[in-house]
Parts: structure tokens; sequence; C-alpha cells
């Protein structure tokens, strides 16, 4: 997994990039200095230095791999790179914190999306921000992208438009779509669920969980949390808890309203934490110490908001048995490196044309047990860079997708 | 420019491709063995080993550059790959000499294409081949990508669309878009051409041609040595010369007719290459050896059509003083790899706005003059393997930009 890193612009007689040249007004800061000239590039796998090399890759010998595809177009996954690149999609509106920053400015968090594909599954990435935020226009722009790749990894795409570019996406395409902000954060937190309740002998279904945010991530983990069996989840929006008796609702609350809060809550965020078990921030913002306070013995805090975790892991300590942050710098991270790379890492490996809930569900299993006997409440995720993880999500969601029979070989 | 040829799959662990497995029904062909797995990867030129790499390449220290690009969009080229990279965008209709094969089939001719982008000029080059043959859905596709990317090298879409498209695109975007069929062919006929001609102590303007062909190639050559100075032109279509006095032209064979041919030829191909200076055949067919012989004294042949030129050389080798083909077993080899990578290189490199007629024009003349004083019959144009050749069109090229005013750094 941890391949060595080349660049390949290095030793180019036509690099273009002047290492050591700053910007005018470059900001003093690392992270400009490592961005500068872009974070990838593309290499050749085969090689191109004579005539003879260049009539197998090129003209003429390629027309007859041309015509192979056109009369058996199944073998386009066997003789181009098709099942081994993602797609990675933005129109720029969602973008970390940062929110509508358009598709340029989004660009060094696709190329960053793009490398840890990379590093972290062996899976080739090609980062595509797009110059409209138009819901048709997205989806019939990646529809005729499809041909090119293996599957869509969907990125910071505002909701609710995220969710139905998702679904019409996969209705038409034979590739799988998977909206990462929603799904990658819901394999991860269900992984450490899951080993948070194993460690205070638990059931997830014993578990009745409060999620501060209604957005990509609270709605896709809330009907992960449901489908993995949880007791109950209620969903809360700065409105309050998302309920039946709201008439203020967007579609897609209030069929999160049908299929959440089974305990009929209503109110703040803060009233239904009282007695429950499980808190999963996802919303930015602040929940007061007294919420915190008032839920259930042996609670869990998951409080991902980046920067700042809408509980202090010092306050969450004192009251919950386990606790979860975004942040590198605080055991338990919730970081989706851990899912997606493994994941579209088995979906292409078998040629899955979709990824299924049970591929997640898989997925999310496979990296809870690569904590196995370690587990503890300081340890009931793996690092992002355990080594263990991406092969183990990969076999895991390439197992499912065949038991599942979406696997094409 | 030869770098090193890396494969950073075969160190992954979750390697998805079996090098040894063979698929059922594979012909035993070298070009099917070397196509397995594509032939091209992405590969991160920063590290991503550990967490502090991590915060630097993704969060949080990528929203630093997101939000320096959304206020000042010009530093997307600083610290994006967007500067480094091209689409390569084909909707299959015109795939070599194979036809309209239709996007997946040919994938392996646009993964071809990014590598010798890469190999030859040091440009990261994205195959993509679109699920559409209409002309504004095309359009439409290409603008939306257009924020990714430095530059759109269009492919094998056929004629007239290929026109249109290109034109459109153009008038839409504030980057290169270049159709290598047309211009990549026109740049490198026009060097072989200028060596020829002062080979034979002539001027270009000294000289009369005929095109067999009135595709891409066709019309691009025959306006690119207009805008040059050659003396005269003629193109001939599978019906004759293409001339004012006939009624079934397209639009773009109208104006073809317009600009071409002021000897006022008609009739057929044959006829009008008697006494003509040079032969450029870019349509596949053949010339009938008496045509040949009826050209005039000191003639060029550049028979163009792969893998059967238009003339044999043995036969053009009878009548004609420089001889030059579409072959790489054959010397005088007039293939676009010559061009375009440099092309596109040097526009990058000072983030041209667009490839002007001078570009290209500069960039034939560096073509021409990597051949220097060794100037010979078999000699009029360079190796695809030459070193120099990329260098030399590279520098022309972005030179000619700056004194065009489309350069903006």
């Amino acid at each position: 997994m941890a391949a060595e890193i080349v660049n390949p612009r290095s030793d180019s007689a036509t690099d273009n990039q002047a290492g050591t040249e700053s910007a005018p007004d470059e900001p003093f800061d690392p992270a400009f200095a490592l961005h500068r000239g872009g974070k990838m590039a593309i290499v050749a796998t085969v090689p191109v230095r004579d005539k003879d090399d260049l009539s197998l890759a090129y003209t003429p010998g390629v027309a007859k791999v041309c015509s192979a595809i056109a009369e058996r177009p199944e073998l386009v996954h066997d003789y181009t790179w098709k099942s081994q690149v993602v797609a990675v999609v933005t129109d720029g509106t969602a973008v970390l914190g940062l929110g509508d920053i358009g598709p340029e400015a989004s660009l060094p968090v696709m190329e960053g999306k793009a490398i840890l594909f990379k590093q972290f599954g062996g899976v080739d990435a090609v980062p595509l921000a797009l110059a409209t935020t138009d819901t048709d226009e997205i989806i019939d722009t990646v529809v005729r992208l499809a041909p090119s790749f293996g599957g869509v990894n969907l990125e910071d795409i505002s909701a609710p438009r995220c969710f139905e570019i998702e679904r019409r996406l996969q209705e038409r395409l034979d590739i799988p779509v998977f909206h990462d902000d929603q799904h990658g954060t819901a394999v991860v937190t269900l992984a450490a669920l899951r080993n948070a309740a194993k460690l205070t002998k638990r059931e997830l279904g014993d578990l009745r969980a409060v999620i501060s945010g209604a957005g990509a991530a609270g709605v896709a983990i809330a009907k992960f949390l449901l489908e993995a069996g949880i007791g109950d989840v209620a969903v809360a929006d700065r409105k309050g808890v998302v309920s039946r008796d709201r008439d203020d609702l967007t579609d897609v609350k209030r069929e999160l309203a049908e299929i959440t809060n089974r305990a009929g809550l209503s109110g703040t965020l803060e009233s239904a934490l009282a007695g429950a078990d499980v808190f999963i921030g996802v919303s930015g913002g602040t929940v007061p110490e007294p919420a915190v306070a008032s839920m259930a013995p042996d609670a869990f805090v998951f409080a991902m908001a980046n920067p700042n975790p809408e509980v202090h892991p010092d306050i969450a300590h004192q009251y919950a048995s386990v606790v979860a942050t975004g942040r590198s710098d605080y055991p338990n991270q919730i970081n989706n490196v851990l899912a997606f790379p493994g994941i579209f890492a088995g979906a292409l490996q078998v040629r899955a044309s979709r990824i299924t809930e049970g591929m997640k569900i898989a997925a999310a299993n496979a990296l809870a047990d690569v904590v196995g006997e370690e587990l503890a409440a300081d340890y009931v995720i793996p690092s992002p860079f355990d080594e263990r993880v991406a092969p183990a999500v990969t076999a895991a969601v390439a197992a499912a997708a065949r038991s599942e029979g979406v696997a094409r070989r």
C-alpha cells in the first residue's frame, strides 16, 4: 500500500514547474509550498521508448485492441484503465467547511482525494470539478463521461441536490456511483459505533442515537444506522428534531421523519439528548455541556465537526465512555479515508455494477474488525495509516459484491 | 524526456491486475498482452505517508489553498495540476481507420495519446471518451469540464462535426482547444514541406499542391499551407476536386472551394495531379502510377494513409524527389507525435488562452529546423524519437504565444 512516491515530472525535459520560484504574494505557509504545481501526475505503465514500443501501444497495434472491444464491449475492462480509474466529481458547492467556492477553488480538495484513492486503495482517480451547479446538467455530464471510468465518486456537492444526483446517476449507470460525504462517513461511523457497543457489551439494537445535522452526512448516517439495526435514531437540524409534526421539511427530511425518531421526539437537539446513548455531530455548532451531561450512562460522543468538534473532547470524556472526533490529534478519528479507497478498490476488483447496502455494511464490519483484541475506549477505530485497513475493506467489499450478485467477475 | 517508465501498480496491496492471467478467448498477440490493465496510471507527486503529510495535502491544510483560489481565481494555475493536464476528448466516431466504433472501443487510442503526451511533452493527459455524438452535447460537456484542465485535445471526432465543435469550444473557453487530427497533421506536413522545398531550392510560394481527402486532416492542411504561403492548393474528395462549380458541397467544403484551387481545376484527383509539385494523401485509396508520373519534375509525394500509403514508396521514388509516408518503417514519417506534445507543452508553459495560427507556424518551423544541416531527401522531418524535437517545439510555441499576446505568464 505505502507505494513509493514518484515524481515523474522531475526528469522531464519540458518540465514547466519551477519548484523554487515563488508566486507573487504567496502566503508563507508550507501548505502553499506543497501545493505548487499540483499534487498528482499521469504516468505510462508501458514502455514508449522506441518504434517497436510505439507500434504496440499506439498505431498500428492499438487498432486490433480497439476492434476487439468494438466487437465485445466487456473487453474494455481488460484492455484499458477503465476498471482502475474513478472520476472524482464535484460542482464546488459544499467544499469542506468553506461552502460554495466554485469548481476551480475546489480542485485542491479533489486532487487530495485522488491521491488518497491511490495511496490507500491503489485506485487511480481523476479530479473533475464541473462548471455547472444544475442538477440535470451535472447528471447528463457524468453519464456522458461514464464510458471512460470504472466508478464515480461524488464529492462536496451540497444537499439536497446531492441526493437526487446520486440516485438518478445510480439509475442510469452500470458502474458504482458513491457520494462519499454521505456513505463514507456513514460506514466509518458505523464501524466505530459497533466497536464502542462491543466494548460496553451492548447491541446496536439497544442504542438510541441523536444526530446533529441533516445534511448529506447526517441523512446518510441515520439511514445507514437503521439499516444496520440501531434501536432508534433522531436527526436534528437547526430548527430541532426532524419529526412528522413539522411542516417545514424538505422532501429528504420528510422521508427522514418517516423512518427515524421512533421515540416520537420533538423540540431541540438538547432535549433529545436527555437519556440518549449516542451523540453524532456532523453539523458544526456547539452542544452545551448540560445536554451532554443529560445523556445515558456509558454514552458515546462522536463529535465530528472539523476543526471544532461540537463537544470538546475534554468535556465529552467527563460524561461519555467513548469519544471520537474528526480530528487527527485526538484518538478515534472518524476519517473517510478509512472507507472510500477500499470500498472502490473492492468494487472495481470485481467490476461491481453498483455499491449496495450490503457492501457498505461489509466495509464497516471489516473496518471494525481490524481493531480486534486491542479494542479500548481510545481505540474503537483504526488509524488511517494502519496498512491492514484497505486490504481488509477491499476484500470484504469484493466478497459482498459477489454474494449480492452485483459482481461481474 | 525519455523518463523512466514507472509502474506504480506493481507494489500496491490492492492491485487488481492479474498480469499472468489470460482472458478467455484472448487473441494471441503482443498488443493484447501489452494492453492488459491499460497503459497508464495516476501517481501522487507529494508524500502522503503520515498524519503531517495528510494535514498539508488534505485537511486542514488544503482549505487555505482553496480559500486563496476562491479569492484569486488565477491561483488555480499555481496550486493545482490544471496547467499541467490536458483532456483528450473523443466521441469515438472516427477512430484511426476504423471509423465509428464508439467511446469504449476508442479508449485504447485515447490512452495511447495520453501516454505520448506524457512521454514526449511531459504533459499529463486524461482520456475522456464521451457517450454522445451530438454536437451541442459534446460542446456543453467539454465546457463544463474546462475548470479542471489546462487544455483540450479533440481526437478522432468525425468531420464535419469536428470543425464546428472545435470552433464553438474555442469561442467559449479561455484554454487551448486543438483538434489534433486537423492541426497536428498540418503542422508536421508543413515542416516536411518546408524542408523538401529547401532541399530542392524552391520557395513555398512556387509550389502547387494537391491534397487527396477533404476530411479533418485534408481541410486543415489546405488552410494551413495557404496560411504559410503556398502557391496554390487543390483538395479532392471522392467526387473530384473541390471547386466553386460543384453543387454537392457541405458548408466546410464550400468554404474550402472559396479559398483553395486558384488554378480553377475541376475533375478528378488524377487530372489535378498533372504538373503538380506536391501530392498530399490523407484519404486512403490508391493513386494510379500514371497520375504520379504526370506530376512536375522534383515533385514531393507525401502519401500518409496507414497502413497502405496512397502511392507505394517504391513507385513514388521513381517520379518524386522527396517521399514521405505515415509509416514508421520508411524514412520521413509524418507523425503527429512530432507536434502535439510540444505544442501543448509550450501553450501550457505560458498558460496560453488559445493556440493561434502563429503558434502552429512556429511549431512547424521549429520542427523543420531540427533537421538542420543534415537535410536530405530521406531526412526532411526528424524521427519521433529525436529528443531535440519536443523541447524545440515547446520553446517556439511558448515564444510565439508571448509575441501574439495570448500568453498569461
